[in-house]
C-alpha cells in the first residue's frame, strides 16, 4: 500500500519534527504514549460545513512509513553533533505501534471535531504531523469547494467536470483536485492521470488551437467518413450541402474544416468548441452543418462547448438555434444536443446563471475549483491532547485557539425530522448518547449555551482505521462521492445554504465541559499587572 | 533526466490533448510544423512584474516524454473506435523533433512576452500543453510571491524561511513552494524533502506540542549536559540557579523543562519557541535562564521564535529583555540572540512591521506564501502562433486576449542609467535592436502609443533550451536565486513598488505591429447587424 505520489514519504515533513524527535529521544521520552487530534477551527469559504477527505492517502503514508538509508544520511547531515544511536532508532521507526481513529472519508464535518486521532509513541506520533496535515488540508478544501459548487448548481442532473490541471498548484494539486472534486460531488475530470489512478470519468474535446490550426477547407487532408454501415461518404460535400441548406453562408471556413476533421475522427463523439471566431454567427452554424451531415449518415452528435462570452445568453440562443433547425428540417431521431460551458466559472457564476436561466447541461470548472480562490488553505491543525496519561490543554488569549484536552469520541445526534441536530464530544470511556435518552449538550466555552437533546438516532463518528495495519476497507472514489452526497442529505438546508448559512452546533458533554474548565483554570497563569 | 515528481508524465494532461492529437493524426496533419507560445496576460497580485520559473522541470518532463505501455492501454480504453495505428504512433511519440526556446529560469518577465516557444510536429507540440502550463504556472506564481515578500521586508540581511508544508495544496504544492520560494529570494525552508531534492538550506526547532508535552521539571528524564570540553554538568540545577538570579520565579515549569531538554539535545543550536504560555512572563524568562546556563558552560545559544501575538511589540520587548540581562550580568562573548517570527505572515504584515519598527531577524512564512492567497493561480496560456508556415492569430472581443502571431524574438533594452527601459518583440529573422541605434517601439494594439529608444545595452531574452536534448546547463536553486535577485536589480524601483507599481512597457517592432494588424483585419469577420 504505497501513496499515489512519490513525494509522500516521511521526508515530506518540517525539519522541526525531526529535531523534536531527537530531543524526546535524548531525554528518553520518545516512547511515552501520546495522543494527538487533527481538527480545524473554522469552515472554509464562509460556509457552515466541511467535507473531510484525504484519509486513504494518510493510511497509505502511515502504512509505508520508513526512512530510506539515503534519507537517514541526509538527515544526519542536517543534525551534526547528534548521537548516532538516534539515527539507528530513526531507521527502525515505523507505525506498527500507532493507532489511528478517524471519521469516514467523505463525511460532513465541523470545527473542533477530531477528524483524526493519532495514538502511540510520542516521537513517532509527532513525526507524522506535517505529512498528515498536508494530506488532509488540501483534500478537504477541494472536496468542500466541489460540494459548494454542486450545491450552487442546484439541479442534480447537471454534470460538473473538473478542468483545472493547467492552473493547479503543481502536479499533485492537479491530480488531487480531480480526485477530491469527484468525492465532493463532481462527475468527472479532464485529467487523464487522475482518471487512470482513481478510476474517474474522463472527458474532453478540443481547444481553440485545434480550430485555429485550420485556415480553410484546403487544409483538410482527408474528406471521407465511414457510416455505421461501413459505407464511405464525401463528408466535406455533405457538410457544405447542409450549410447551404441551412442558409449559413458566411461562416469561418477554417472553423468548418476543423469541425469536419473532428467529426471524421470522432463521428460518434462529436462535440465542438464553437467560440473561436463568433459563437452565433460562425461556431453554432458550422456545428449545425456538421451535425446535419453526421445525422444524415446515421451518427448522433453530442453538442457544443462555450468557452467565452455571456454563457446564459449564448446557451439560450444556441438552444434556440438547435430547435429552429430541428423544426425546419424535421428528421427522425434528431439528437438532443448538449451545451457544455467553461470559462473561469466560480460559485457566484453558477448562482447567477441559475437566476438568469440558462440552457447549460455540463459545466467545466478549472481555476476557481482547484485553487480554491476564495480561500486557498484549510487550517487543520495537529494538537497534543494527552501524553503519558496526562491530558494536555493548549491555552491561548484567543478562546478559539484553546484545545480540547484528552481522548474524545464524537457522535452526530439525529432529530425527529431525520436531519442532524448537533455533534457531541465526550471523553473516551463515558457512556455514549443513546436514542430516546435526554442528554445535556454544552458549548465547550460559553457556559450559558446549553441544550437538552433527545436524539432519535445516534451516529458514532469515529472508527479505528489503523492498528499497525489498515483496519477498514478503502472505498473507491465513486463510493466516497455517493457517501458524501448522502451525508450532505442528512443536513438541514440552512446549514448548507450558500450565503450566511446557519452555524451547526458542536458541543461537549457536561463531564467534558467540567474537565476542560478545571484543567484550564489549573494551567492558566494569573498574571500581575503593575 | 527525470522529473522530480512521478506525477509529471505525459499522462498529466487534459484528455482533449489526446483527442486533438487523434483528430490531427486522422487527418494526416499531425506532423505539420507548428509553433506554440507560452505567455501570460497579467502580472499576479496587482504587481508590475513576474518571476519566470519551472523551466528545469519542463526540460526534465520533455526529456523523459514517453507513454508507458499501461498508459497506452488506459488511453485506448478512453477512446473506443479509434484506429489502432494511432496508438502505435502514440507509443512512439517523443520530443526528439521538438525545439524549445525560453527565457532563463529566474528572469523577471512581463505580460505577452513568450516565456517558452515550442516548435515541432503539431500533434506532439499540442500534447505538451497541459503539463508545461502546470509546471510553469505555480512555479512562477510562488517565485513571484516570494520576491514580493523579499521586497516588502526591505532589508537584505533579514532571513526569510518557507514554513508552508502543512497548508500547501498537496505534497507537490509543498515541495515546489520550497524550491521556488528560494528562487524568488527566500533563504531556506522547513521542508526536509525539498531540502534534500534541491540542496536547500533547511531550518526548524520545535512546536507548541513539544513544550506542552512537559508538565513540570519532574517530567525530565535526564538532567545532564556535556560542555564543549567534555565535562558533565547538572543542567537543571544550573538553569534553576540562573532563573533565580534573574528573578524569574513564576515561570511555567513545564516550559522550563522543555527548554532544558531541548538545550540538552541541541546545546549548540538552542532556539526556543517562547509563546506557549505567556511570551514575556514565562517564555522569554525561561529562555534567558537556559541561555545563561548554556553560556556559563561555553555554548552560544541562538535565539527565540515568536508564533503569536503582536510581533512588533513582542520582538521589541524581548530584545529589551535580552539587553537588560546582558547589562545586569556582563559576561564575555554573550551571544547576539536572534528573534524568529512566524504566524500567518503576509506581505501586508511585513510592510506594517517595517513601519512600526521591529527587532525580528528571521521570518518564517507559510500559508500566504505557498498558497498565494492574494491570487492563487497564474494565468499562463499556450497558444498556437504558426502552423505549416502560416502565422495564426487568435481573435477575441477582448483585445487583451488577442494573440501575437508568428515566431517572435524578445529583447530587453537597457537605458543610460543601467536599468531596463522596455521589452521589445520582433519577428524571428528581423535584425535585432543594437546598442546606440534608435529603434521605434510600439504598443502591440494601441496605435498612438509609440516611443523611440536608443538602448545602451540590449539583452536577448530567448535561448534554445531543448533541441532533442537539453541544450543549456541546469543551474542550482542557489544560482537561480542569485540570478533572480540580480535581474530584479536591473528594474527601476517604481516597477517593483508594492503599491500601484508603474507598468513596464512591452512593445513590438514596427514590422511586427503592421503584420499583426494586417492579419487581424484579414481574419476578423465583419458581422452584419439587422
Amino acid at each position: 500500500m504505497k501513496p499515489a505520489n512519490n513525494f509522500v514519504s516521511p521526508m515530506l515533513t518540517d525539519f522541526y519534527q525531526l529535531t523534536m524527535a531527537y530531543a524526546y529521544w535524548k531525554d528518553g521520552k520518545h516512547e511515552e504514549p501520546a495522543v494527538f487530534d487533527v481538527f480545524f477551527r473554522q469552515n472554509p469559504f464562509g460556509k457552515s460545513f466541511t467535507i473531510f477527505a484525504g484519509l486513504e492517502e494518510v493510511l497509505r503514508f502511515v502504512s509505508a512509513y520508513r526512512f530510506a538509508d539515503e534519507d537517514i544520511e541526509y538527515i544526519k547531515s542536517l543534525m551534526p553533533g547528534c548521537d548516532a544511536e538516534f539515527f539507528d532508532w530513526l531507521k527502525r521507526a515505523d507505525c506498527s505501534k500507532i493507532k489511528i481513529y478517524a471519521v469516514r472519508e467523505g463525511s460532513v464535518v465541523f470545527p473542533r471535531i477530531p477528524l483524526i486521532r493519532v495514538e502511540g509513541p510520542l516521537a513517532i506520533a509527532q513525526l507524522l504531523e506535517t505529512t498528515i496535515l498536508n494530506l488532509v488540508n488540501y483534500a478537504g478544501l477541494v472536496a468542500t469547494n466541489a460540494a459548494c459548487f454542486r450545491l450552487a448548481v442546484g439541479d442534480e442532473s447537471k454534470v460538473l467536470l473538473e478542468f483545472g490541471a493547467r492552473r493547479a498548484q503543481g502536479p499533485d494539486g492537479a491530480v488531487s483536485a480531480s480526485r477530491y472534486s469527484v468525492i465532493g460531488g463532481f462527475n468527472g475530470t479532464s485529467n487523464v492521470l487522475a482518471g487512470k489512478l482513481f478510476g474517474l470519468t474522463v472527458k474532453g474535446t478540443h481547444a481553440h488551437s485545434y480550430v485555429s490550426s485550420f485556415s480553410g477547407l484546403d487544409d483538410l487532408k482527408t474528406n471521407s467518413i465511414i457510416d455505421p454501415d461501413g459505407k464511405k461518404h464525401d463528408f466535406v460535400s455533405l457538410a457544405l450541402k447542409f450549410r447551404k441548406q441551412l442558409g449559413f453562408n458566411h461562416t469561418n471556413e477554417g472553423e468548418l474544416a476543423a469541425f469536419i476533421a473532428y467529426a471524421q475522427a470522432f463521428p460518434e463523439g462529436f462535440l465542438a468548441l464553437v467560440d473561436t471566431y463568433d459563437t452565433l454567427n460562425s461556431g453554432v452554424p458550422n456545428f449545425l452543418s456538421v451535425v446535419m451531415a453526421l445525422h444524415a449518415i446515421g451518427y448522433k452528435p453530442i453538442g457544443i462547448r462555450l468557452d467565452s462570452g455571456d454563457l446564459a445568453y449564448l446557451s439560450k440562443k444556441a438552444k434556440k438555434m438547435f430547435q429552429q433547425v430541428r423544426e425546419r428540417f424535421p428528421v427522425d431521431g434528431f439528437p438532443n444536443l448538449l451545451i457544455v460551458a467553461s470559462n473561469d466559472i466560480n460559485e457566484a457564476t453558477l448562482i447567477s446563471l441559475k437566476q438568469q436561466g440558462h440552457e447549460i447541461d455540463v459545466f467545466g470548472i478549472g481555476t476557481h475549483l482547484v485553487t480554491c480562490q476564495t480561500q486557498p488553505a484549510l487550517g487543520c491543525v495537529y494538537k497534543l491532547v494527552e501524553v503519558n496519561g496526562k491530558q494536555r490543554i493548549k491555552l491561548s488569549q484567543d478562546v478559539d485557539k484553546v484545545t480540547l484536552p484528552g481522548r474524545k469520541e464524537a457522535y452526530r445526534l439525529i432529530g425527529s425530522e431525520g436531519t442532524a441536530l448537533l455533534d457531541l464530544m465526550i471523553p473516551v470511556g463515558e457512556a455514549p448518547p443513546r436514542p430516546g435518552e435526554r442528554i445535556l449538550c454544552r458549548h465547550p466555552f460559553e457556559e450559558t449555551k446549553r441544550v437538552y437533546v433527545i436524539p432519535t438516532e445516534v451516529i458514532s463518528l469515529h472508527q479505528c482505521v489503523w492498528d499497525g495495519r489498515i483496519n477498514v476497507p478503502l472505498p473507491s472514489v465513486k463510493e466516497l462521492r455517493r457517501y458524501t452526497l448522502d451525508q450532505l442529505g442528512l443536513m438541514r438546508n440552512d446549514h448548507l445554504r450558500t450565503l450566511n448559512p446557519t452555524p451547526y452546533k458542536v458541543s461537549v458533554s457536561n463531564r467534558l465541559y467540567d474537565f476542560i474548565h478545571e484543567l484550564w483554570m489549573q494551567e492558566a497563569p494569573i498574571t500581575e499587572i503593575q
